[in-house]
């Protein structure tokens, strides 16, 4: 089961069609001597290899399009989650020539963007647990999660698109988890008093995370016992010594690592011990999948 | 005189703090012992170089602190377009402290991203400029321009935030411009027929931009006298060649290269006789500039 | 092919429908002994001679009154931009009778106001056509468009039904064209400074217009080779002579009159070397055009 | 004490902006060398004799202005509802020239449109009282309403017009108001019927009209006891019948006149035992009010 | 007929859903291993005795469903309206998982709270007209209607419940009917300002309802001929004593009771002479009707 | 520090302001021959005991005044959670007459609202709290929580009522916890499956909570290690026997008690080893805490 942002995604395309100004196209309507409603087929392909997100855009386009009364149909060819190649067909649409031209630009947006943090996340994923196999560590490989460093408007979307990639969502909302930073602390006075007066208030089902930024803050969270650590901006030696000193400790937190996760590094952040790795920048450095509708 | 899109803004800071959930903000709730309204300094950084777009946003983040009744007031202390490097202050933020906290993050989701978007964009320009110079080629180097591949919300924002970049804007809109492409031109039958077809009907304020393949193609758009020539997929030779053939016409419509366009291969393309390179990944893959906000 | 408005057109409707309180309409409620869904057929009718534009509309209410769970289906008898007099029936409304009652008024306020644009437009086009042909010029006589003088929430449906009448758009929005008037001139400090500036800005597929109100200002726009030229407020004769005057210059703006047009004026306008007739009359001061529902 | 709409004009005036794509206005960019929030003047005067209305519209411009983040300050030169003549300066505006530009238009088309309504009004009004006068009729002379022929979205604002130029509201809505006509009475079997069903549903506050459209239906509705009585489509010799017929009644009911009634009619209408009389036209059929903004 | 505010309804269960965040709903996604579309039945029943009011909901949710793109097909097993006790299934879902687990609960808040007020109303409606036949009394027992004591959202659908329940209307909003109030009359200077101040200005259609809080001021009112008595915080005691006043005038003014009826004592104010009883807590304070869905 | 909702309560006030149709109150028009902005002073006071909560949505009323163009000032006599009593006077509101008339009713039925949620809450809470002193148990008393059942639009306001009566907020959406319940244990075919299946796809700061309804479900939770256990509508002796069994355990879940659970019947529930009591019956059956407006 996915998640069902169905809606969102059509009220996105309905808001790119807005940004378009797409009743009044004129080079559309100057170069179609047909009538509206004249019927044409088109396919999606993928012109670069990545994961591919884009199945249920496409039944949301399929939505938008009869709520613009330029209605065509949808053949899914690819489907989310899916990897894809320079070639790979992805979704056919059928119907409304209006309609479909309309929709096009839309739809590549949305979904080479989606597709471009799918993709991303899958790259870090595997990085992850090929290393993990590779070191053949036991257990269960560390999640790779984003964080809310998202445009607005894309929340659930972006999040979406990083679970298809194989990541994890971090809190989706500020009312979905407690995480006390440096700011936190400094206004409660200590991480003492911050944890104590997260706890007092917080929903009882909220787990509490607290990002500390050495040993000493690391000692101080865990005679707390907060359930989940985060090691901020911690290389991955200074990662290793922390998982020690968290171990010599008689309950286990959760411990996730953040800051200056890449491509490059991650692999050496996929440590035993360490839990949740979680990188900013799957959803706010997005290099777009390249895909492009060909009418036939 | 900069594009007026401080409303736009201002909407977008509201639906990021309504994606936050942060009237519920379990965090700030349980480490703040003080009150809602008291008083906070903070300052915003950059910690990379690159071209800052945050100065209209600020104060649209201001005026968001009204609208939510936790006011803060915003100093400027960088401008939109200006050149910044690590530790380069931007920003100052005096009043609600929960205010700031709530603002803090879709402040520096946006910021960073239209930042992202004016780097690269000066980066390309700059290169092409330089080469301009290099080559000691006279009149002006052609324009940078983005194209219509833009996330639905942020059409207006993202091509402003090129023009801080030191970019231009394609049309705006579907109902401010004419681009006739493939689709049109198979729709119509022809280049000729997708021309006139076009010239029907677009106002009159409207050039005609025929995209073309080849050179037979560019030659039957000539022939129709389109106002604007796009030279589509050429390399950079063939861009010449294009530009050859075009001078032996008796009137001197505009050229625009767009495709393949990036970093590496920009110079290539600043070749006498093209005016404008429009390139998609201006808005559709953007690195996020790294700036952060910190409590005094 | 028509513009694609279907989706604005419903969104009025609605709209509409929320004017009226249309869910606790008393009278319907009283005075019906029938369920919600009870079928009814009803047909509308013009009572007036003019152009119908009210086709594309009454899908977009067959589509709103599924959206308010009242659905009715709608056959159409004219069809948008066919001239009709009265007792031409020009749609047949089958369905749920509430939800042709609530549609009615909505539908009808709609139609009569777009049917009254496309129908002086229409009357103005002709004016120009036959005076060109009796004069026996040759070429293509000028066009009829509109202005910006048009209600907010109204513009590409105005637009569209200026179309439906035989006219033209002027730009679409400030974005979408270039129109540099009086005082824009007098922030620039001359119209020389006021082209150069614009041009340095502007997208490249939009021609530049200058506003002139005499012969001086008029040199001034052609020495900068702007690309049209709008007449304000000229009589006839200055029209003439203002286009001679263009004549001695070595290339050919499009020019425009704008200012003190109306069905009594607007023939002796259809001269040759002009090609663009504004009347900002066509949406600022319309007469509805006649029609009625009556239920069979 | 007037409507309380400058809400719903602000509303209005933030779409017309919006319609307008202000945001990337290219001829103001390019001409202004100034930065955003120059200081400006602006008077906006009228340029035909007519009523105004655009006082509460400019306090709404006003605030519209703070909300796009350039700012202006209104000084009102004449009133709402008072007669204008060409010249009669009617408001100044003072600061943000970027805002005043970006306002002008959407200010102008709203305040023409009402002040078109208001104006129409005014004629009907002042033409009633004259009558009555020159008649030396006693009691109050017919009230002039408008109806339900307003475009979506301009509902309040119409009806806050119509009452600038001394006319009346008509039910401002289907919830707030009970008029049986045609329809429903052929809906409910017999006029009988339909008044009993409405009479059963209403709330007690309000009225039952019954539109009737000869002598025999008129004294089916009196027997009936209907607190108002519509003539539909009577001549003024049938009013005259209609309203002795009323007279032979033991109770007064209030009597309407709508249907045929115009500038040249409406005198013949204004009659004794006639209490209102409702157009239509005042609200479908406008003449905008010609008004212009100079930059002093 | 009933209400027609099915798309309100709609338009409620979709912001229900969006309040929930539902499109991650980590439970559904983590616990369903089955796909999006996967079919299912559900039955809603009733788990204590009332007034049912669900079944025009049930299909808003239908259309909330396919808006989502998660379908289900909605029977309904009871009508609005109609009285159901502990077990009585009331509506049977079938068709998407997803979707019926996500419609649910905002299903369920809407229909117990809807069903609530209904409920309420029909006990205080049933109790007046127990009284009036016990007592005997000829004629039409009272009106129990609702006020304006209703939440933000929720007008028309609270006042359809309360219809659903047996109850009436009484003004939907302030413009449409006038009821002056203490304040309105200290603000006018005395009843009879008051009174002629609102006949000058309300539509023809409206009656004039004055609030009087003794009998002097019942007086008053009774001299202007007002058509409709509200007795604020009457005891009935003071009911019979205004009643016997009114009936001494030579007229038959509407006569309403408000303030201090409640189940225990609305059998007293069951008065002849007496015709609507007002009671703000069938809207301001509802318990809700227990409803449960189980999955078949 | 408190939630933050002021934004939230405004834009509900503009709503209640938009259900009255406030722009045409002829009631305020027709009975005040003042101007627009005259001013006034009106005080609100209780008229019952309870807890108060409408001081910050004084502030969204000020906000909403400005808003609407008829600003007033508001002095707070009263704060947020403040028990009250009949006569205490809450709010002061100065300026503006036509503005505080208003916006009287929707903050009042907003006020009352909130107020009778946070009543409500305060009751049930002291009880608890006293029959955990007078039993002289150890450790902290069961939290009261809210739940899910919560109109559309009204989410946070609700829980912040909840909160300011002492209670605390359950999961705030189906996005920020996990509550897995008999429908998701049918779906994932058995309490070990369903955990697990969340465990694996929820993000790693919420707990797992089960709903469990005899022993035997209980001890399959427990063997899961679920963080929470939910009884669902367990007797207080039931409770005793599950917490019992429960001890029995090598880990301590957090224990919730939910169903059945009144003033009646909630001192029973105050069981040690049970930590939080969920009250569906807070927000969903609301009796509204009497306040009235007066003018001075």
């Amino acid at each position: 089961m996915k998640p069902t942002i169905q809606k969102d995604l059509k009220d996105l395309l309905l808001t790119g069609l807005k940004d378009d100004g797409f009743g009044l196209d004129w080079t559309t309507l100057g170069t179609s001597s047909v009538k509206n409603r004249q019927s044409l087929t088109a396919v999606i392909s993928a012109k670069a290899c990545g994961v591919f997100l884009g199945e249920t855009l496409a039944l949301a386009a399929e939505a938008a399009s009869v709520e613009i009364g330029l209605p065509f149909k949808v053949r899914a060819l690819s489907s989310d989650g899916q990897a894809v190649k320079p070639g790979t067909k992805v979704s056919e649409w059928k119907g409304s020539a209006a309609g479909i031209l309309a929709l096009e630009r839309p739809y590549l947006n949305l979904a080479s963007y989606l597709s471009g943090i799918a993709t991303r996340t899958r790259v870090l994923v595997d990085t992850v647990e090929s290393e993990w196999k590779r070191k053949k560590h036991s257990g269960i490989a560390p999640r790779v999660t984003s964080t809310r460093k998202i445009l607005p408007h894309y929340r659930d979307a972006a999040i979406s698109a990083v679970m298809a990639g194989g990541g994890f969502a971090h809190r989706v909302s500020l009312s979905g988890g407690v995480l006390i930073k440096e700011n936190h602390i400094a206004a409660a006075g200590s991480i003492r008093d911050a944890v104590e007066g997260a706890r007092s208030v917080a929903p009882h089902g909220l787990k509490i995370e607290v990002e500390v930024r050495n040993l000493s803050e690391l000692k101080q969270a865990l005679h707390c016992k907060v359930e989940i650590i985060m090691l901020d901006n911690f290389t991955p030696s200074e990662v290793g010594k922390a998982v020690a000193s968290i171990a010599s400790f008689d309950y286990s937190p959760l411990v996730e690592c953040s800051g200056g996760i890449s491509e490059k590094t991650i692999a050496a952040y996929a440590l035993p011990g360490v839990h949740i790795l979680s990188i900013g920048g799957l959803t706010h450095s997005v290099t777009a999948l390249d895909l492009s509708l060909l009418v036939k």
